[in-house]
C-alpha cells in the first residue's frame, strides 16, 4: 500500500468510524458469541501473498464486530468509561503518522517538550498546588503514563529505595534484604488491585487499612495499623490513598491521612484513576484537599477526559528531593522504553473542548447519575448502596445476594444495557457507571425502566420459588 | 466536534500523513531547535473556551515539526527502527474508534481473541515451537506487551516466585525475604539496560556475564559465574539471553547457554528485541535455534515488522506449569490494566504485506546495511567493529575516541542524516541502523559520501592540531 492508497483508505476507514460512532446505539451493547467464536474463523495461519484492503476491510464486520463490547454505546454502563472523542482520535492519527519514539530529549524534542507543558495545563486545570508543576525549572512535574496501575508502581518503587537508603544509614548494620523484609505498604480494603500487584512486584509486603461505613479510611484507621506494625519491628514505607475507589467511589480523607504519612516518613500516592478528571470542576475540587501533603499524584484523562488511551497523568511533587536520593530515579520516572506522542491527544482534546467544555461534560455525566439516583429511590424494593458523589451509582435491590445475582442476570443477559457487579462487604451490589460520551437522559431513562420491568418479572417467579431466603 | 466535522477533519488529517510521510525526505532529519523552545511558543494553561479544528491544526507546521525528528526519513539511521507501515495506520484509526478496553474476556471478546490468534500466526512465521503457541487448548502462549523491557520484567518476576517458592518448599526454615536477598539474575554486559531495570524492580541482584570478543556470551563464561556465585551462597535463578544486542546487533550462544540453564533449574528468557522479526526469513531463522531451551521469548515486531507502536510480541511455553507453580500468574501473564485493541494492527500488516512482503522489508534493509559494510571496507581509513549480521553497522575511523567524537559530531551538526554511538569495550563506534521503511540504495549511498567527505574535512584539521593522540 503505498501513499496513495492510503489516501483512499484512509478516508474510508474515517467514514467507518464516523459510521461506527454515529451509529452505535442500534448495535447490541454486548456480544452473542461463545469463548473461542473467532478462531474457527480466519486461517490457521498468516497469508504468503498480500491481501487486499477490501478483502481485510470485509472481515471487519463479518469476523470483528461480532464480538466486540461496544463501549462507547449510550446503553454501556459497565466498568468506568473509557474516555473517547473525536479531536482525540485525530490527534492519533497524527501521532501514528509522526511515529516518533520519546525516549529522550534529542530523540523527539516536540513530543517530550510539549508532555511536560501539557501536565503544566492539565495540573493547573486541577489546581493541584505549584510544587506539583514543572513550570520553567519548577521541583516537579508531570509525566504520561500508560495506566494508574504503571503510575502505583513507579511511587511505590521510589519510596522503597527511598527508604532503604534512609533506613541503611541510620541502620549500617542492616543489609538491603534485611530492610524489604521489613517494609510495609498499605492501601485501603477497598483500593485497586494494582495496588496489591505493585506491592507483589517489588517484593515488599502490603496491609489493607480498614474503610469505615462509608467505604473511606481515616486518620485513626491508618493509626492503628501503623502502631501495631512498628511495635512488631515492621517497616511502613508506602500509603496508596484512593480518591474515587473501583467498587462505589468513595474517597479516603486525606487531610486526616496526609499529616500522618509526613509524620511517619511514610510516600503517600495518591490514586484518583476514575475520579480525578472531576476536579477540574470547582465544586469538585474540595475532594482533592490534602493532596498538598502527597509525594506523587495520578488521574487517568484516558477515563473520564475525553482523551482516547492511553493518558494517564502523574506527578510527583519533588523531583530534585528524588533526583539527589537515588540514582535510579531518572530510570524510574523518565520513560523507560519507546513511548509514542501522547501528548498530542491532550493538546488537541483541551484545546478543542476547552475547559468549560471539559467541565460539561464531566456535570453531564454527574448529572445523569443522579437523575439514576433519584428514580431507584422512588421504588422501595431497591436501595442505593453508596453515597452518589460522581458518575457511578451502586444500588440493589433489597433482598438476597441470590436475587440480586438473578437480576443482573437477566440483565445482562437481555443484553440491552450493560453493567457489572461488585461487593461491597458482604453484599453484592450492581454498579451503574455513566460511561459514554453521548448518553443523555432518555438512555438513563429507558436503563432504569428495563431494569425495574426485569425486576418485576423476576421477583414474580422469585416469590414462588425455592430461591427466596 | 461531531461525526459531520470529524468526517471532513479526519480526511484532511489522512492527507496532511500521507504528505509527511511522503514528502519527509525533503525535511530535516534532525530540528534546529535548543531544550526548551516549545514552551513559550503556547499559552501558559489550557484554553477557557474551544478553539477552532484550524487553529489548532496550523500549529502543527509552526509549533510541532520544528521540534519532531524525523524518525521515518530515509536519512534517519539512528537507534534501531521505529516500525511504521500503512495498513497498520489504518488499522490504528478502526482501533483507536472502536476504543475497547481488552482486560478480560468479556470486556472484548473480538479483541481477546484476535490477540491470541495473531501470536499464533506470528509464532508460527517464526518457526517457533509447537510448545509457545496457544492452538486450540495448547499449553503455552503469546500476548502482546508495550515493550521489550515489559516482557523481561513479567519473566523474571514469574521466575522469582517460583523459585522463591521452591527453593521454600525444599527449605522451609527459609523466609521468603533471606531467599530473596540470595537470588541473583543474568544476562551479558552487551545486554538492554532493561534487563538491570528488571531486578532493580523486581529487588534481586544481577550480574553481567562478560560477552567475549564477538560481544557474545557463551556457555563457558555464564557457567563460570554461576559456579562461583553458588559456591557463595548465592541462587541464580534467571537468565535473559540477547539475540540481536543493542550496541552491535551480536547474538548469544543459546545452544550452549540453553542447556546449562535447563539443568540449574534458571528461567531462560530470550531477548530478541529488534533481531526476532529478521527470524520470518529461513535464512535467519538458524539464530533462533536453542529457543527450544528458552522458558520465555520476546520480540518487537514495533521495531522492524511494519506494526506502529505498541506492539512487543511475548510467548511462554508453558503457562499451564506457571498456572500451577503461582497463583500470581494471572496477574502478571494477563493484562492487568486496561489495554486497547493491539491486534489489529498485527492482523491489517500480516494480512496486506503477506509473509513474502515482511521478507522483503527485511532482506532490503539487510541487504542495505552490507551495501554500507562494503562501502565502509573500501575505505582504509575506516573500520568495521562488529559482523554485520542483519540491519546494522558499528564502524569508525581508525584512531581515537576522540577524532570519532568529533567525527559524529560534525555529521550530526550538518543534520543531513542522523546517527546515534555506542561502547564496544572501550572503543566510542559510530552506528549505522538501517531504519526507514522507504530507505533505498541511494539514501546509503549518500549517506556514505556525506560521512566520507566530513571524515576528509576533519582528518585535514586533526592533523594540524593537538587533538591528536
Ligand atoms: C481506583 C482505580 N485505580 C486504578 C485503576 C486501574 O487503572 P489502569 O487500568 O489505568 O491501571 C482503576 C481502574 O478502574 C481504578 O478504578
Ligand atoms: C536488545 C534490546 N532489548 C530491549 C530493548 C528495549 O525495547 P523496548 O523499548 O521495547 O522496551 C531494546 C531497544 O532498543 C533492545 O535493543
Amino acid at each position: 500500500m503505498d501513499a496513495a492508497e492510503f489516501r483512499k483508505r484512509g478516508k474510508e476507514m474515517v467514514d467507518y468510524v464516523a459510521d461506527y460512532l454515529e451509529k452505535i446505539d442500534k448495535r447490541q451493547v454486548f456480544p452473542d458469541v461463545e469463548p473461542g467464536y473467532l478462531r474457527p474463523l480466519i486461517p490457521d495461519c498468516a497469508p504468503q501473498d498480500p491481501e487486499s484492503f477490501e478483502d481485510v476491510f470485509k472481515d471487519i464486520e463479518k469476523i470483528i464486530m461480532p464480538g466486540v463490547t461496544h463501549w462507547h454505546s449510550p446503553y454501556f454502563f459497565a466498568y468506568f468509561p473509557a474516555a473517547s472523542s473525536f479531536p482525540a482520535l485525530l490527534a492519533d492519527m497524527l501521532c501514528g503518522g509522526i511515529g516518533c519514539v520519546g525516549f529522550s530529549w534529542a530523540a523527539s524534542p516536540a513530543c517530550t517538550e510539549l508532555e511536560t507543558v501539557m501536565l503544566d495545563w492539565l495540573g493547573k486545570m486541577i489546581n493541584l498546588p505549584e510544587e506539583f508543576l514543572a513550570g520553567k525549572d519548577g521541583q516537579g512535574g508531570g509525566v504520561i503514563q500508560g495506566s494508574a496501575s504503571e503510575a502505583t508502581l513507579i511511587s511505590l518503587l521510589a519510596a522503597r529505595t527511598k527508604t532503604i537508603r534512609r533506613v541503611q544509614s541510620e541502620n549500617p548494620e542492616l543489609t538491603e534484604a534485611e530492610i524489604m523484609g521489613r517494609l510495609v505498604a498499605y492501601a485501603s480494603d477497598q483500593a485497586h488491585s494494582s495496588v496489591e500487584r505493585a506491592a507483589l512486584i517489588g517484593g515488599v509486603k502490603i496491609k489493607n487499612v480498614s474503610s469505615d461505613d462509608k467505604f473511606t479510611v481515616c486518620g485513626s484507621a491508618l493509626k492503628k495499623v501503623l502502631d501495631e506494625d512498628k511495635a512488631s519491628g515492621l517497616i511502613p514505607f508506602f500509603f496508596c490513598a484512593t480518591l474515587g475507589t473501583t467498587p462505589c467511589c468513595s474517597f479516603d480523607r486525606l487531610l486526616e491521612l496526609g499529616p500522618i504519612c509526613n509524620k511517619e516518613n511514610i510516600w503517600m500516592h495518591i490514586d484518583a484513576a476514575y475520579a480525578g478528571s472531576a476536579f477540574i470542576c470547582p465544586e469538585f475540587r474540595h475532594l482533592l484537599n490534602g493532596v498538598e501533603f502527597a509525594d506523587s499524584f495520578n488521574f487517568n484523562p484516558h477515563k473520564w477526559l475525553l482523551v482516547n488511551f492511553d493518558c494517564s497523568a502523574m506527578w510527583v511533587k519533588k523531583r530534585s528531593d528524588l533526583i539527589g536520593a537515588f540514582k535510579l530515579e531518572p530510570l524510574y520516572l523518565q520513560h523507560h522504553h519507546q513511548e509514542r506522542f501522547r501528548s498530542l491527544k491532550l493538546w488537541f482534546v483541551l484545546r478543542m473542548y476547552g475547559v468549560t467544555g471539559l467541565q460539561e461534560h464531566i456535570r453531564k455525566h454527574v448529572r445523569l447519575s443522579h437523575q439514576f439516583e433519584h428514580l431507584v429511590l422512588q421504588d422501595e424494593r431497591f436501595e442505593i448502596c453508596a453515597e452518589v458523589v460522581l458518575g457511578l451509582v451502586c444500588f440493589r435491590l433489597k433482598g438476597s445476594n441470590e436475587l440480586n445475582k438473578a437480576l443482573l442476570k437477566s440483565i445482562n443477559e437481555a443484553k440491552k444495557i450493560h453493567l457489572v457487579p461488585c461487593y461491597l462487604r458482604e453484599k453484592f451490589v450492581l454498579r451503574f457507571a455513566v460511561c459514554s460520551r453521548t448518553v443523555e437522559s432518555t438512555h438513563v431513562k429507558f436503563a432504569w425502566q428495563h431494569i425495574s420491568q426485569l425486576a418485576t418479572d423476576l421477583l414474580q417467579t422469585w416469590e414462588h420459588d425455592d430461591h427466596q431466603q
